[in-house]
């Protein structure tokens, strides 16, 4: 096996070419055998197979730096910089990232996660190594997918004059789903136009031969250069913004981007290389359904099968927002490229005119909302809670302050597992607690995020409803949609309160269970509405101790919230607030929990004291 | 006077022509009159008088929606459209905004007042009007500065497809400062290409008159003209993101732009009219001076000056770095476009490699400082409160996560009168204390804003230093940074307690003066360092009443954090928090700060219950 003997980017240079396409063979075959017996992202990595070998061929790791954009596609990087003998523990807690990371590789220059954010950073290292005088180069691998994002275009927008840094265009007509928007054509239209470069080069050519020598001739044949230039050789966006721009490569095809990435090396002006490649190439449930394949669990290796894993909050919101959606139709959708993930699947078939997909740009997707909702619509927003961040001035400065009735539909509230901190929903709670305007719930139950998102869309002001990543428990009714009391023990000898939210509740329940156990009379408070805090002192007159779980950040969370009410109050009680202090690693939920100081041993722990 | 008769877009309609630049005129004359009073955004007004007029013979306000981006610019459109009786009274308190405000008329659809949100708006107004079967046509005014911003290029990435929507683009070559980056240099190559217009035009009648009849001929036109189109007109971006271009326009020839709009009007698609004005244009000192004159205090008309008012925070923060700049060469700073607002004028010309103006950029502002730190430099990130909010994600997931040592200026922290609830920076305490690795300190005088941002370098994580708008108070210099203590009365018998931080000192000072006049021994504690919260419960043992006070939002900030903090630790005073429970408008300061019940004479109060 070719691969055993490559574990760094020196033993892949070493490497005769004709060895080349039998190592993407073997790293392709490694990457089924991991991401099916663990999950993770699948079709992504098996389409940057040939373009990392040929990144590593030409470029000096770590000196030269690779950032991947998001990253879930650094996993061929990961197993040729020296890691892929821990390929087996990834996502795994203690074991390799998802993603690039700082602390576990200097060949991770910079840590991402979200999207569109790899040329800024690389910028910022092109412009921090001209200002020491160092010659590295820096590489930004950016899927078309995370062109969508705005941010993207503000660093191109920035870098043209960075001679140090190349731009890899990994171009495969696809974000999670496929992809969306005007950039998405202007991309395709390059792409199909197949002879473009090979014309391209020798049009460049051509003008590069005309003689600019003596000193009358020079301003002629430079305009006349330019002329040229401008109407024989089409220029494209890239080109337009002052950056060189090269492709569009089969990405499939390492010697031909070998090539050309050293011209571009050589090139010394800030480079676009535009390679083309198929996600999921060469596993052939993959390539069928690459968009199944870009974040999978565990599956069958030989059918690309995967367990059904029961109803999903995601789920539950999609089938209930298109059921409302029947009814009413002024109900709107809108996903920032997460149709599938957000369960919007069934509302954009049946209800296509009102689904919006607006590509991975979150800014634009809470103000179009905005718009829409100012136009009489009633748009529901539905976006992880960690991607939420992005719109946050939109969500304050067009939302909330013009008090419009957006619907936010807040997925993935609270830990998720296997993808860390990048991707942990652990500040909404927090960051949404000061805005005037908002009603927010945290539903726990199937039949409490039903009735929130009902509830919510009849508001006429802006709502945020958070639920969690996974499956949702069976449903119990609710009476009172502001919280559920559950007592243990006889209420008038009940000192000791747990007051929790959401995705906590399952172990905040299993706490007040062992505290009972251990004797204590227990009062469990389930806030179902979060912001405004519904009444809750009278639950609280007798207590001596509250405690207050989240699966959220401890400061300017819930559980300060509840602090600081019983402090004006001037309850007598003991407050403690059980919640994350620092970032979370990735790691099954459960591990994570108890680092984070909320799991059911700590809360009961923290009752019975 | 013109201008008295017309105070409706059906007055401007009724107008002969050759009314219209008399018209023009007597608003300019109006704008300088006001502003010169008032203060305000002169510069962009001056620039799109002429514009405005033309919207307004052109489209049916409100009925079509004209959503001016940032909207400092709708002065002339408030003018024609009911307000100009109102116009003196704008930016005062209980008087016009000197944004577009939905409150305030129906010819303002959408409010605006940060960058580059109108498309967005826009585009949702569109869709609404879409599926709602309405025939409304929306026109966003978008300058070329709003465009350096993702948001804008996120919007125009999913706009191409209403037919109903209209874009114009201001281009005046600036922003607040003049226009940097890639669009900014593609933008100036169209502008200079001064026979474009009329010959692309030409063109287009050729390539429209090509008859496409007959089936077997329809693919061979069709393929003739396209090639024609993509060859001979030569396509911009905005052609190739699937809009009709028109342009570039004089946009001071109210007949020239009045005939494209109702072309684009008729045109049926999306389109982008490309219109180059003169910032300033007609008032001399303006054009001279057009980034002075963008947002002004009262100054006198004739000369065009100003009376100089005294050293500002953003002075001494810019003057500070300077100085630490040219001993340290490692640091930079970086700055979204508003170069002189930051007080960073003096380090831009001083250290110009060491500047970095992105444009209105804060995303990648704030990743790019994150790359230049993991590349060994020290960034600083001067910018608004308020504007940080567009950081957010990036804050936390590039900066925080990574424990990048960025220092970030937060200027404008809290209250900032006239400009209203778009640009208070009431929120950054609420959402910057959840973010683990973040050290944020308060400072109120000249030398602690000194040592706070000389501390801020000195750590090896990130750091932010708020200080506000506004004059700095004479410098008392400090022995602890971390907080300072006031006694009013003998310390054995002080049981209350004021507790604030940066820019509340002041009133705070004066709410402990009247209190100990009226009897009540207080105590002051003013938080230099409010992230990590410093340990000062040995201050607050004897306490009975605790007040916090501080010009930010009541929820999620540091005053639940202190309450917070003494039901964990059980104290047994009775905390008051003060802050801003609602958004505020836009008036002077005093009278918002009473308005949000942290003014002196509320805190005695509290302190005195």
């Amino acid at each position: 096996m070719i691969l055993e003997t490559v574990s760094t980017p020196v033993d892949i240079k070493a490497l005769p070419k004709e060895q080349l396409n039998i190592l993407a063979a073997e790293i392709r075959s490694e990457l089924i055998n991991v991401t099916s017996a663990n999950g993770g992202h699948l079709a992504s990595n098996l389409g940057v197979v040939e373009l990392t070998i040929a990144l590593h061929r030409v470029f000096d790791c770590p000196k030269d730096r690779i950032i991947f954009d998001v990253s879930h596609q650094s996993y061929v990087h990961k197993m040729l910089t020296g890691r892929r003998q821990y390929l087996k523990t990834i996502r795994k807690y203690g074991g390799l990232s998802g993603f690039q990371k700082r602390s576990e590789s200097k060949a991770d220059p910079f840590g991402t996660g979200h999207s569109s954010t790899s040329i800024s950073a690389a910028a910022g290292f092109a412009a921090a190594d001209k200002l020491a005088g160092r010659d590295n180069i820096t590489v930004a691998v950016i899927g078309d997918g995370a062109l969508t994002g705005g941010m993207a275009y503000e660093a191109l927008n920035n870098c043209a004059s960075y001679d140090n840094l190349i731009i890899i265009l990994n171009d495969n007509g696809m974000s999670i789903s496929p992809n969306v928007g005007a950039t998405s054509r202007l991309l395709s239209r390059i792409r199909v136009s197949k002879r473009y470069f090979t014309f391209k080069r020798l049009t460049q050519k051509v003008f590069s031969a005309v003689p600019v020598i003596g000193t009358g001739l020079v301003d002629i044949a430079r305009s006349l250069k330019d002329w040229g230039k401008r109407h024989l050789v089409h220029e494209n966006l890239f080109e337009q913004m002052g950056m060189h721009y090269f492709g569009p490569l089969d990405g499939h095809d390492i010697s031909a981007m070998e090539d050309v990435l050293r011209e571009a090396k050589a090139d010394g002006k800030c480079s676009v290389i535009h390679v083309c490649t198929k996600k999921g190439n060469g596993y052939a449930p993959a390539e069928k359904n690459p968009a199944f394949f870009h974040g999978v669990s565990p599956f069958d290796r030989e059918s690309g099968e995967i367990k059904e894993s029961g109803k999903t909050y995601s789920d539950v919101f999609g089938d209930t927002l298109a059921r409302l959606a029947s009814i009413d139709s002024r109900i709107c959708a809108i996903t920032a490229a997460m149709e599938s993930g957000t369960g919007l699947g069934g509302f954009a078939r049946a209800y296509p005119h009102r689904f919006f997909d607006v590509g991975i740009a979150e800014e634009h997707a809470m103000t179009f909302a905005a718009g829409l909702a100012a136009g009489g619509m009633k748009p529901v927003f539905a976006v992880y809670s960690t991607f939420s961040q992005r719109a946050y001035d939109q969500l304050i400065h067009d939302v909330a302050l013009q008090n419009l009735p957006v619907v936010i539909a807040l997925d993935r509230a609270g830990i998720v597992g296997s993808d860390g901190p990048t991707h942990h929903g652990m500040f909404d709670l927090a960051f949404l607690n000061s805005i005037p305007n908002l009603t927010v719930w945290s539903p726990y139950t199937e039949t409490e995020l039903k009735v929130c998102l009902k509830q919510a869309l009849d508001l006429d002001s802006p709502a945020v409803v958070r639920y969690p990543r996974g499956r949702v428990p069976e449903s119990k009714s609710v009476s009172d949609l502001d919280y559920a009391v559950t007592d243990f023990g006889q209420s008038e000898f009940i000192y000791n309160v747990l007051i929790t939210t959401g995705s906590e509740s399952a172990e905040a329940y299993r706490a007040c269970e062992i505290a009972h156990a251990n004797g204590v009379n227990v009062r469990l408070i389930r806030l179902i509405r979060v912001k405004p805090l519904p009444d809750i002192t009278h639950l609280l007159k007798n207590a001596r101790v509250i405690v207050t779980a989240e699966e959220g950040m401890k400061k300017g969370g819930l559980g300060e919230s509840i602090a600081a009410m019983c402090a004006e109050k001037q309850l007598r009680a003991r407050v403690t607030v059980c919640g994350a202090e620092d970032f979370l690693p990735h790691g099954d939920i459960g591990t994570l929990r108890t680092l984070a100081g909320i799991d059911s041993t700590t809360l009961a722990q923290k009752l019975c004291e």
